[in-house]
């Protein structure tokens, strides 16, 4: 059967709102640096007003990677709800003028479109602090079976596990996906995630998922291991393939019998983290679904990866098929 | 009569959104390049819908130039009118974030909070095409008599033209700002904006404003002349202060009696140019309220300009007080 899009992916459809800031102020405000902590409306609130100027970027780990990936030149479809408000209007014209395909219908009542207060310290760290709003109204039939039945790869993000109805809207992907010969790939998205949905995430990644993404601490919190290796040493009979990431000290890839210890790509200047495991899945995927092997794809996410943190914001800013061109000659 | 604010600002109180794009783009869409273009509600939505992925910043001249007042450490007040919707929360948080006196009221109906789109070519020369939304509510009953006589300097943006109830407000200003001892300066914001209102503006240099701001083309244009020494010539028994800017040739400075031509700062890379006037003014305002001489504010505002032309927006992203005294040093 031929697949009209490379991937699709579901995931919590995000604005971000970018503000620099130092230590102190996450202390202050009791943040936990490098995490992504839920918060409410009123906390999304009173953080704002706390903190410095922003900037807008759309944002959400699989809308990071799907835009991405269609950056990279990519058939893309999305999966996410916003509200009919301006930022969900924001979102949607962001990932569609990258050339995505998303059709989930905006939600017409209910709290307004998702926003994540990102704070990003002088070593470039992010800490995200995320108010899911509208992503709580993803459901099952926000999942259209041509559009899974059309993809290579159905891509879900771990945040999806965190809205109750979402996670059932990702499992029916999986399985529709499945279904008619697609592959299934999860981002782990984040230890403190993976901490609060350990035992379903260990049930997906052994029975459902093709393409596992994790950074090192994620695949650590997934098997409660001590080191790396031990991590790697169980994931290699669980998924068919795995990209586990390391920031500096690069990846390693695991495809069938093959394991691949790769470098990262040299950044000029680290800027601003956030989406970096998201670019890199952009990069692997795109790699991946035009039949690259294993050792290229990581290079293409290591490639992508690299670009994402030389900016502020988690979308691609540079024309990333030139890059990606220039790199690789 | 002692002043507790430095500079009030009345602008048009806009958020940008800025993609990049090529200039095929420009020419597709019939886009003067380089210029500030009003367009009404259907040509924003027709024109955003063919824009690439965009970032949200807060903008506006004079709010760019306030804001980056505050973050150079000056005290600094400002007027303009948004409406109660997400982009006017935007704006509101990120100005008073920077530590800027904002006290006029949203609009509670009528349009939407103003935004321009800018596409930045590659070049990074910005086009910029402004839908003024809630700005032509602005009206001299928002201008408070109590916070412009607290302003040592009243900094008005050529822009508050176009609706003509703010230019109501911005003569009201200059005068409530002159009886309470204070100085009116203006910008001129854009030569085109010069073409639509000359004769006001030549009315207003003369007998109304102490401190003027204006690019090589604005000057220019607003006497009608062929070259930048007529204009200089003209401009110097005109105003008390005037700060012409002639972006990579640095800019002439005239004071009272004294005439000095000053080098532009050194910038590494030019990512996008929306703001470089608004910064430059931010940086001279700040030497002058604190009592600098004419050459030391030129030079604060060409640092000041030099930093927020290294990258996306018109808002200072650095440290601009750490990097003043670092230049300074």
């Amino acid at each position: 059967m031929t697949k009209s899009l490379d991937v699709v992916a579901i995931g919590n459809a995000i604005v971000d709102v970018i503000a620099r800031c130092d230590d102190a102020f996450l202390s202050a405000q009791n943040i936990d640096k490098g995490a992504m902590t839920l918060i409410d409306a009123d906390r999304a609130e009173s953080l704002y007003a706390a903190m410095g100027p922003g900037v807008e970027v759309s944002g959400g780990s699989a809308g990071n990677t799907i835009a991405g990936l269609a950056a990279l030149g990519g058939r893309g479809g999305y999966i996410g709800k916003v509200r009919d408000d301006e930022l969900g209007k924001v979102f949607r014209h962001d990932i569609t003028a990258q050339g995505v395909r998303f059709e989930t219908a905006s939600a017409i009542d209910g709290p307004p479109t998702a926003r994540c207060l990102v704070l990003v310290t002088p070593d470039a760290q992010r800490s995200m602090n995320t108010y899911l709003g509208a992503c709580v109204n993803l459901t099952p039939n926000d999942v259209p079976r041509d559009l899974i039945e059309a993809a290579q790869v159905v891509y879900l993000e771990g945040y999806l596990f965190d809205p109750p109805e979402a996670k059932k809207a990702f499992v029916e992907a999986a399985r529709l996906a499945h279904a008619s010969g697609g592959k299934v790939a999860l981002s782990l998205s984040d230890p403190f995630c993976v901490d609060r949905h350990r035992a379903a995430f260990q049930e997906l990644v052994t029975h459902h998922i093709d393409i596992l993404f994790a950074n090192e601490d994620e695949i650590i919190s997934l098997f409660e291991v001590k080191r790396f290796d031990d991590a790697l040493q169980k994931i290699r009979f669980e998924v068919e393939t795995a990209a586990l990431t390391r920031s500096e000290r690069g990846a390693v890839v695991v495809h069938r019998d093959e394991v691949h210890v790769l470098d990262a790509e040299p950044v000029e200047t680290v800027v601003d983290t956030t989406g970096a495991g998201d670019l890199y899945a952009a990069g692997f995927l795109h790699g991946y679904t035009r039949g690259d092997d294993a050792v290229a794809c990581g290079r293409l996410g290591a490639i992508a990866a690299a670009e994402v943190i030389g900016h502020v914001g988690a979308r691609p800013e540079a024309d990333l098929k030139a890059l990606v061109a220039k790199r690789l000659s």
